[in-house]
């Protein structure tokens, strides 16, 4: 069979079982998710194999060792992929919530109903772990889902999948509603992103490139966010110490996440009191700040800080490493001004005492996720409480931010008459 | 300025008035839209000269009688739109809107806070009126907008906008964010759907082609529909004397709108008691029946009633005419079946006084309306409490079926905190 029709069978046999997901009983999805934990748990050698089967290719091809361990399929990993199913089990069913059936004059009631956005597409590269999180979202939100996992993970997707698939049937749903692309030709992608007769949304993670080639290629809707150039602004009235410590953690808690802090604004009032002591703190952990002159004038002072000349290109930069650019502004327009023009509408912080200037920043400051006097860091899907994460998306149009359950559904009306008819 | 300078230059200054709109206080949008109805009561001669201009143009190139009447801006059009901006002002402002905001375990608060999606352009034909009732939209939304009128209506729209203008300098609001385009040259639609770095969605009213013809070409998102294949199914159970009201009025009470239904399903069980008293009343009106075999073998001892036998084609046709494809199905299965597979997931009814099969039909139908006991033609903006309706939507993501001042703005995360960092 050729890649296209190969892939247009994934993509029927998916539409199928995405109608019998839809109508799927709460308590065999739960079940499907229970039995695929303990499944993962009790997996042990044929699951190491395949991973190490992975491995040993990754290590004889001269893959870099960072990349070898995002493989790897520690005793950890597998625990906290199968606590995630676990934790989704219990979590409330999305589907078929109800909500805001108000009563109109003509006597109807109108209100909306929750349900499966139908097919899900998921490309993703190395950690083999998504497998397991997206197919559990899958099965939770009662979506089916096509998943395409990186090549070099190919013997430890397979694996896993198994498992998915046994669990799916001991609980008396579909296999065929998580499937996995068994082929590692990359024609596989250009097919899955280009099929909307049988994939309603795609979601992609990986590297930038990645996501802007299926964005550009893609047929169908892309759940994503491709930069998180995210700012935290110190403003005029502030408490000190507590900026201090939250920049701190927005910045070097770690340095890789996409919602870590690339870029400090500081208004000009609070410049003199605030960024020595930042400084001092970013100097002894080797951070270096690429400052406009105003923020280099001051830092210049701090004993072994790293500085450097910002050119316009850092203001929109993601470095994800130990590089902050800095600013001093004149006043909240200011700052506000500059992040709509140069976030990438991931995540922005204000650290304020002034209520006004707190409620402005979260109303205008046009990106997924804006936050009072808290990290950056916390934009995430576990952190905000929806429990899983399919990935993040800086798009306006459906799910914006961390994306859990009800990105992957939408809301139908629902009209419950007695025989009402339009006059 | 050739086309592509000159829609580019509207996109700048759309972008740049957006940003004022976003922050724009409720009462100036309630301003602007109470003085907008008050302009055009008083508009008088001015505006009926030029929408004279527009009607005799339309009638020396021959347009067809109706088609200029839907130019024509009698008082009670221009009242009725008068009127639907005094409703948009009396309406609870949707931005800034802050829901679900829920303490989490890490100590933040996080929510969503309703804001405007930025920019809309908006593509339609004849009917004049929806330029106010778009730019009523975008002002109590705090959108900005890119208007294009159909050619025939130019003069028309013309003055329509410069009455918003008006309205929008008095309020204190950016009169920017309406504008109209003033070209009637067909590639500024072209460059329209093409500016994703000034428009965030297209909203197209018109002809089916129209509306295919920019889905397909569009750099943007189109919130649309295509057909409105609606049907209503008669189940097993049922109240017969309240079926035949509700299906009579959702096939004859207006042949043209989308929501109309097109298909009847009727039970088996149903069939002789239902099939030839709903037969008389199409009969009666001169509504043909396209019939699978069964439903013929019924309907044919029904006088007067104009039968024909069903194409595989009439079962996904909208015939916005009195015409109505009728099929006898042997289960509740068997109708959600072939509503999946025929619809065109608008809006589908089921009538039925069996509670379980109600709700099987509003979870299973995947249409952007599901009805009990109600008429098709129910779907609609105004009929669903959402005050206006700027289109309907049959794409599961971002807005689904009537589409209000909600579908044109987007929720963003909100963390509230005194200083929590990641841990």
């Amino acid at each position: 069979m050729d890649i296209k029709s190969y892939m247009e069978t994934l993509g029927r046999q998916a539409r199928a079982a995405a109608t019998e997901m839809a109508r799927a009983p709460t308590q065999a999805k739960n079940d499907a998710l229970i039995e695929l934990a303990r499944l993962l748990r009790a997996a042990g050698a044929p699951l190491q194999q395949a991973n190490d089967r992975d491995i040993a290719a990754a290590e004889a091809t001269g893959l870099a060792a960072p990349m070898v361990d995002r493989l790897r399929l520690t005793a950890k990993v597998i625990d906290t992929v199968a606590e995630g199913c676990e934790q989704l089990a219990v979590m409330p069913d999305p589907i078929g919530e109800m909500t805001g059936i108000k009563c109109q004059p003509s006597g109807i009631s109108v209100g909306r109903m929750r349900v499966p956005l139908g097919v899900f597409g998921m490309i993703y590269e190395s950690r083999p772990n998504v497998t397991i999180e997206a197919a559990s979202l899958a099965i939770k939100s009662g979506n089916a889902c096509i998943l395409r996992g990186g090549s070099e993970a190919i013997q430890s997707n397979l694996a896993l999948w198994k498992l998915v698939q046994q669990a799916m049937t001991t609980a008396g749903l579909p296999s065929n509603a998580v499937q996995l692309v068994e082929t590692t030709d990359r024609a596989a992608v250009g097919e899955l992103i280009t099929m909307p007769q049988f994939v309603d949304v795609i979601v992609p993670r990986g590297g930038k490139g990645l996501i802007e080639r299926i964005s550009k290629e893609a047929k169908v809707p892309v759940i994503k966010h491709l930069d998180g150039n995210c700012h935290t602004y110190v403003d005029a009235e502030v408490d000190i110490e507590q900026a201090l410590v939250v920049t701190d953690n927005a910045k070097t808690q770690k340095y890789s996440p996409c919602n870590a802090t690339e870029s400090l604004l500081v208004h000009e009032h609070s410049a003199a009191a605030f960024l020595p002591r930042i400084g001092a703190i970013f100097a002894t952990k080797g951070v270096e700040m690429r400052c406009d002159p105003a923020a280099k004038a001051i830092l210049k002072a701090v004993p072994g800080a790293k500085l450097a000349a910002a050119t316009e290109a850092d203001w929109s930069t993601e470095y994800l490493a130990p590089i902050i650019s800095v600013k001093i502004v004149g006043s909240l327009d200011e700052a506000i001004a500059h992040i709509n023009h140069y976030s990438s509408h991931h995540t922005d912080a204000i650290l304020t005492t002034n209520h006004p200037n707190a409620m402005r920043f979260l109303r205008e400051v046009d990106s997924s996720s804006v936050m009072v006097n808290a990290s950056t860091r916390f934009a995430d899907g576990f952190e905000y409480g929806l429990g899983a994460e399919i990935g993040i998306s800086t798009d306006k149009i459906h799910a914006r931010g961390p994306v859990g359950l009800d990105g992957l559904t939408s809301q139908k009306w629902v009209v419950l008459g007695d025989g009402q008819v339009r006059r």
